[in-house]
């Protein structure tokens, strides 16, 4: 059977929703699951965990742990890329950092890219982490597929589907988003189809299709007769953009719906401050505002408290903690058609090979696609608008090739280059400052080293 | 013979070198020119000179004037566009108007094109008056060539191109340049070989020899051991950018020298207020600053007063103002090859149709071609670094476009969605409020009924 390995298992949560999914596939019975992570407590919770849960839904995995990716490489098929080197601190502190010098939420919060934990140019240990795993893999398991779902997952994909062989594969649960725009026009699901392509973070909803028919005039009428009253006394969560003002004025902007964290960026127009954030997100100033981002570092924090209480109470049931129903993630029913030679269609982050036109070839694009044993099938979906592809997927490339390119040569000075094209960089020595701060915080010792 | 018609023959210095080489040229003996004007004085003072011109060094051409562009349109073989629509004046209180606004220089000046008389999202009536005069020869001369001067000649180029199916050329001195890099370097001008392209005043020097021998060592080495001293108590005159340490900068950055007026843009690095652009081009600030541009402007009145005196001063030589001899401009050189069924290597802005790798098509590109009667044939120049292509045209080719889209769409949002691009712009009311007082000016009643 076959053998999965999560290279940052300690992403507990997420670790567990591929555990759960892996019991709960009949054809995946037998299997390895390797936990690798840095972190030996994180480890040992989400081992115990997920043992635990295996037992009591009689599900036929095998368990191992290690703190040393290369043992967890060996004899993976499928390799599961979730990890966030140095974790969340780090970047926070390069962000505070950043913000001490006049970029307002960091300096990777960027026009088509506000996503909080999505580093580019300021991702180095990212970058650098992907590429060590892809480069293990190469050495000690060529033929597995490595499944990134890591961010910032453009920039990875791209890079380790350029610097590789391996089969790469990038996944997100992003584009599902559709179904938050789905319920709030109070439609039925199940009736609804939906296509939405890009690049990760940057996906548009070529199609929506109600009974068959195109659904975008129920957005538009909704907009229309419903949204003004939507908004009143509107006071979401911060993860919910799906409706929000920003993601309307989007769509009115560029001609098609964003979905999922599409939302969460569509440039400065939403992002200049707090107050700016407030009006296009709600109260909170959504997931990105110092307010939201907060909220979810809580929340994560109470998800791991919780999970370690679990952990040291093996009177508690793991299942009613975590119910024994599929997560959705996509991974595990890839896995499950790989192994037992079926064929399938998801989302899935490749290179884009001609699937949307006037992008190059290697550069990722999330599109659906077939998979299959012999490999990722793109779906032909032709164009976007020129309008999208002017003012969001173009410039959103460059700042993807800007951020690979400076890594790739080492270049310090390609950073600044990247700097130089933030509306935030008032100067030269600005610019030139803030990187230099940022290459002298102590976790960034090997990135200081790499840009010369 | 042919006809040359002069669209915008008040730009009275140029019309004068066009007329010159037309006299110097056999081939184009008993050649008509007609000069169209809206402004009724220049045209006469040009008429005047040219005629006066023409008597003294016994050249065969026929002059006609006149205020009607049909007029000047009927039979024509060769149109030359160099109209400025509105003049200087109304482009300077538009940058006024942003200025007051917070966009130093003016909304146009921007990124990769500073050059301060290059209107591309606020030049309506310059991008309408290029359009008009196409659709003209559409119905009038079909068959006549369209030789673009006017700026934005990239933006220009683009759109005559791309909406109509004549014969358009697009012209400018710029790739002379590397002359003046020759001179600095004090290398005898016979033996060197330069090509240089790109996008009008966004050119590269993509090869440079000196007696068959790459010489771009020799500019390292002038860098190296004697830029220094050039710019110790260096004075420049504004139009001296060539050797500026900001062209170097930009060597330094993007890995190509930059050639002609390619060394007044380069990013806000260079241009971010006077103190920096003193910095990088000399005590006045170079050609774009405040300084530099009244320069130029005084500059400009003091040739039209110049002419217009003697004009009316029967007894003066002409050609003791203006040297019987060429111009160096390719204009009538290229009339010369058509009429005369010959071949010749011109420096032209036309569609790119492969001849740079990586932008599209119908994209017009800078690049030296062969001009004969039966049309032109691109010379195959191949790529450019990957690093001027990801951080100067890609970026320059999306400002070509968003002005174009703007434009041809008549779309008001789109105006404020290309400065929202703009570093400069700090909200979304700002540059809201700029286009509705730049629409407001009373000569842009036109643009602003465009833009709804």
């Amino acid at each position: 059977m076959a053998k999965v390995s999560i290279i940052g298992a300690g992403s507990m949560a997420w670790s567990m929703a591929l555990v759960k999914d892996l019991c709960l596939t009949k054809g995946l019975k037998g299997s390895t699951v390797s936990f690798m992570d840095v972190d030996r407590k994180r480890l040992d919770v989400v081992h115990g965990l997920a043992k635990r849960f295996a037992t009591e839904v009689k599900g036929k995995l095998r368990f191992e742990k290690t703190t040393e990716r290369k043992k967890a490489l060996k004899d993976a098929d499928f390799v599961f890329n979730t990890a966030l080197a140095g974790g969340h601190p780090s970047y926070e502190t390069q962000r505070n950092v950043a913000e001490k010098n006049g970029y307002y939420r960091g300096i990777d919060s960027v026009d088509h890219n506000m996503v909080s934990d999505y580093p580019t140019i300021g991702g180095y240990n990212q970058l650098k982490l992907s590429l060590d795993i892809a480069r293990d893999m190469e050495d000690i398991c060529p033929d597995a597929w490595l499944i990134h779902t890591a961010n910032p997952l453009f920039e990875i994909c791209t890079l380790s589907t350029r610097e590789t062989k391996l089969k790469v594969i990038g996944l997100c649960h992003g584009h599902f988003g559709y179904e938050k725009v789905t319920k709030t026009l109070r439609l039925d699901l199940k009736k609804v189809e939906a296509e939405s392509i890009g690049f990760n973070h940057c996906i548009w909803m070529t199609s929506f299709k109600y009974d068959g028919e195109n659904a975008y005039p129920l957005i538009d009428e909704w907009i229309r007769t419903k949204a003004h009253k939507f908004w009143k006394n509107w006071n979401p969560k911060y993860y919910d953009a799906d409706m929000s003002p920003a993601a309307i004025d989007m769509y009115k902007r560029f001609g098609l719906f964003p979905i999922g964290d599409t939302a969460r960026s569509g440039g400065w127009k939403y992002h200049i401050d707090l107050e700016t954030k407030k009006r296009w997100y709600g109260p909170l100033g959504g997931f990105d505002s110092e307010i939201g981002w907060s909220q979810y570092q809580t929340d994560l924090r109470r998800q791991y408290d919780r999970m370690f209480k679990i952990y040291n109470d093996p009177s508690v049931s793991v299942t009613e903690e975590f119910p024994a129903e599929k997560s959705g993630e996509q991974h595990v029913p890839i896995v499950d058609t790989i192994v037992n030679d079926k064929e399938g269609t998801f989302q899935v982050n490749v290179p884009n090979r001609g699937a949307i036109d006037g992008i190059p070839d290697d550069v990722v694009v999330e599109v659906p696609a077939i998979v299959s044993r012999s490999g990722v099938q793109r779906l032909r979906v032709g164009k976007l608008p020129k309008r999208l592809m002017l003012h969001v997927i173009i410039p959103r490339m460059l700042r993807m090739e800007w951020a690979l390119e400076a890594y790739l040569e080492g270049n310090r000075d390609l950073l600044i280059e990247w700097l130089l094209n933030d509306p935030r960089t008032k100067s030269f020595k600005q610019a030139e400052q803030t990187v230099k701060e940022i290459l002298t915080l102590p976790f960034n010792k090997e990135m200081a080293e790499h840009y010369r």
